[in-house]
């Protein structure tokens, strides 16, 4: 079974490559990228020397060509938003499976995405997409969609922890704050001052405050579970770090809700999945204990004093926070063990 | 005018004594570290090679000795609670001002103390100790007290902020939620695994959630600019960097209060307050851009569509938050220049 | 086929526990830890949760009870020098093959050994034993020995560039100059002062100058490739990073060779060989490009003003510097793929 | 005594604006640049916020204008190499004192400048200009001359520990190798790929082998003190921090010579110099430990197996490798004491 990705030169892209050329089920058959077209992909991506990469050769983006490769049977979308839906426009039609990493199919309200995000490339495809976490989204996807729309590295980091949280009626919708702490590479691979390591290096610091992006998909999401509309606080942060996004949300206890019933929400969400680990309250999770797996790990506390849970996630944001969660949705839409290429 | 440092092994003693010997008002004659009695301070602190700390030793520190030094008009504790309040204990009936960088005086509730951190060793100096944050204290304190409580670096990050906000009301009192991220020398230097190279490098964790010792300085002092009770939550973070904190802050707006109100707050808090720096609404602090300053960075930020204010700020956990602030403290009860020597 | 691990609390057994887990063709079936014994894996190495080592526990480590284990083929020794000596005594008599990663064997010499390391605990071992570069030793040592000792990090980083113009003399003997520059683990899970986060961010330094131990397994390995005696300066630093060895080394060229027959020498000596990679003159070895693999990175120039080729090299110090290459020895020792488990 | 910088907004820049505001004996009266012209200093060095920085502007940098200003007694140039002899060719006849920070002066002879830099934009001015090490050039350089060099980065921590050594013959001239490991500041504040957070953090890596510019300079240099041609290998590395430079130099003993000599020949050539520790044989220079200070760390060991010296420093390459240098060059020019804010 053939797969290519369409932009492989960010951090995501680089992270997918490695892991669909580690996949025991799949051939990584075609990489494309416009600054590196004719390079092999191991000099573009060092780390990859001595493996497959020397052979395989970036090619050039054209996306009716691309839809004319039959050989191919899924492409993934590694691009910024609005470029992914043009290639989407034309490989869907081409009866190509296509699961798309950035934000252009996250959000199923058109007049939100197009709040955020401005004009949108495809609507049309709209019908035939799905948000899908694996973790919560109906398995009937696998059958219904065209298009797999992976979720963003923040909004994982928030809608797995509180999701079973508001369908159990566990917490109230009501005063939720969620702060994130990410590392650098969410910004992505952007040649700008503010990214220098100089900059970075020894420095905290809150930015995107009040509407940053990811927040359209993360109250979409989560007005869905908790079946009301979910209007939540959303701080991130810039850490001193590389990977790893670590999220803390402080939430109101609902009436009667003890720490008890939230980890039994979380149990009832999330029992036999391998990327979920539900840690003892009192220990918090840890972005370095994520780093390079498709992990997310979960811890809460009560804190009677306030009435509130203080739920804490950790995972990694080039993985399951995107390529891990890609090549997870892969797994599941091609019949494949949900872990394969990913232990 | 001479003055001496019980304790100085550790990263904020450090930053005293450097900002001690920089000093233009005051001579540093004494130092005390049990571990390093007899050394030279430039050998414990090579960074200050080549500087008078290579003719100043660390002495033991007993301390009847300490107290029977009549040229020492100011002694700085830089101890572990419990063991500072054993030297006030000889230091004070002695005559010697006191400005302890422990927890030991921040907190005038002795019952709320021992809730937190157990025995009092010398509650009987409580009525001559006042926590003085500069910025905020009443200064009639300069001339009240024998003691002078610093702040600690977490609750200086919370309370400048929110003081004045709950004092003009511009805030309400419930539902904050503070989320702190601090460098990893806030934990000491404790030779302890979790505080190795390789364990925090790449590593953001929260801990000591729900009851964090700090809780009760940061209450306490903000039950009193409010006239009323004041229960927060207070979410501590490590994030790998050596020095700094910031501080996110969602606090719902009061009925009627903007934007311009709560900046308005600030500005009549803190005009011509050298170490207050506010920060335009969406700017936000940057903890690298306070590093080695006295100073503190404030911004805010409304959002309409939770109706909360998003509040940051950020300092020198070892300056403003420890060592910089006692110089402050210094600064003004002897009647130097606010900013001597930290500028 | 069962192998087991002694002693994996630190990070080069953390390491080859991961890789282990997810190896092809072997179980982990035993690991031992004094310090942790009862506890699952996961628990300690918090960022295999969700894998194998959920259910594995870490057992004490009775020398004669290992011995008695006939189900475990192989054992990978990850102790310090001394100790490991202690268990190979009873392994060996016992019929397991014994992959060491500590000193103890790497040295023919037993003179040597005992002026760099002092007693030596089963020097009856030593013919039994043999140093293992896979890339360099005599294949007959897979049916010839007991026990295989593992290379050393950073003589790794120096034998794999210099071995190969040694025995082709493109380099003199003379005035060979080796710097190296280690990430943090290279010390070791060391709860010290001197490994704190504080005190290595940001820190650059030379350490253990002029007699550094694995001087003695660099010297006799490069000295027996040369046919005569190398004596070499090694200046041994560390950077301010988790993983990786950078080494510079600075040998004056023999009469008439040139950069190209250095490359004919590496090409010669290398071909097919899966984890060496050689650079084209001019681009230079970066640590971050081989964190997590198996590979040594090689480059060289020729530096006509001086006479000398300027070698670089670079590799993980935790994966070919210790565990990668321990797993690298027991897949050709066994007749695995060389690369099973480590692509 | 007013003073102005051309060229503020790079790392050095900044570095020199924060000790020229700081110093007890001249005033910061202009500071160009075309980037910010316009905006107040603290606008772009946000750590000077709540300093005289806030009401200082960045003004546009005519070089006649400039010129023209005779309030102004003293330039430093922080330009790239051409435009600073640029700068120099209408400040030096107008009869201001210039402190050039770039390479335009620094290389006497015009052969080797041009051979290493390119056409030289000023080489009339040569003879008016000298390259000033203010503990190696002859003093009388402050009658002199109308333009100082301020020495490079790498070259003071090469320099400052051969020149005594070469000159007392306790070093031979051949086979000296220098490896230098600095911080990422040292590539100056470039929006490059090259120096962002994620690709710098976590690497380290040798580059500009061979022929690095600042050679000329070092080799003009040592030569001049050894009185015969010096030619060296020198490799320099980036290593994953933001200031700080290490230099680790091996350098066969010359014949008698002793580690006493090699002290002796330091001693003699920087007592009484507040800017140079030379620290026990056995201990080694720490990068952190002389991150914003002018000092230079020496150490040295003799190894008796190789016959050679092998000597470190370390100094801050913003401080002592650049603004620090500058300013202790205007002290003794103007007559100031020599640690005029400096320490």
């Amino acid at each position: 079974m053939k797969v290519g990705i369409v932009g492989a030169s960010g951090y995501s892209g680089e992270v997918l490559v490695k892991l669909l050329l580690g996949h025991p089920h799949v051939q990584l058959a075609a990489v494309t990228s416009r600054q590196h077209a004719g390079k092999p992909l191991s000099a573009v991506i060092p780390s990859l020397r001595g493996t497959a990469a020397d052979a395989l050769k970036f090619t050039t983006s054209d996306a009716a060509e691309l839809a004319a490769r039959d050989d191919i049977a899924v492409w993934f979308l590694a691009l910024p938003h609005g470029t992914a839906a043009d290639f989407a426009k034309a490989l869907v039609p081409a009866g190509r499976k296509v699961i798309d990493l950035s934000a252009d199919f996250r959000v199923a309200d058109l007049a939100t995405y197009e709040k955020y995000y401005g004009h949108h490339h495809a609507p049309e495809l709209l019908p035939h997409a799905r948000y899908v976490l694996p973790e919560l989204t109906d398995p009937k996807w696998r059958s219904d969609i065209k298009l797999a729309a992976a979720p963003g590295c923040y909004p994982t980091s928030v809608i797995v922890p509180l999701a079973p949280l508001l369908s159990a009626g566990v917490i109230t919708r009501q005063h939720i704050v969620a702060n994130s702490f990410s590392g650098v590479s969410g910004a992505g691979k952007k040649a700008e001052e503010a990214y220098l390591y100089c900059e970075r290096a020894e420095s905290a610091k809150a930015y995107g405050l009040v509407k940053h992006r990811h927040l359209s998909e993360i109250e979409e999401q989560l007005s869905l579970r908790a079946g009301a509309p979910v209007v939540l606080q959303f701080n991130p942060h810039l850490a001193p770090m590389r990977r790893g996004i670590i999220t803390t949300i402080t939430a109101p206890a609902a009436p009667g809700a003890t720490i008890d019933s939230l980890y039994a929400a979380w149990r009832a969400a999330y029992v036999g999945r391998p990327f979920i680990s539900i840690i003892p309250s009192g220990e918090t999770p840890d972005s370095a204990y994520v780093t390079g797996t498709n992990r997310v790990d979960l811890s809460a506390v009560h804190d009677p004093r306030t009435g509130n849970f203080v739920i804490t996630s950790a995972e990694d944001n080039l993985v399951k926070g995107a390529s891990g969660q890609a090549v997870q949705i892969m797994n599941l839409w091609l019949g494949f063990p949900e872990t394969a290429g990913l232990l």
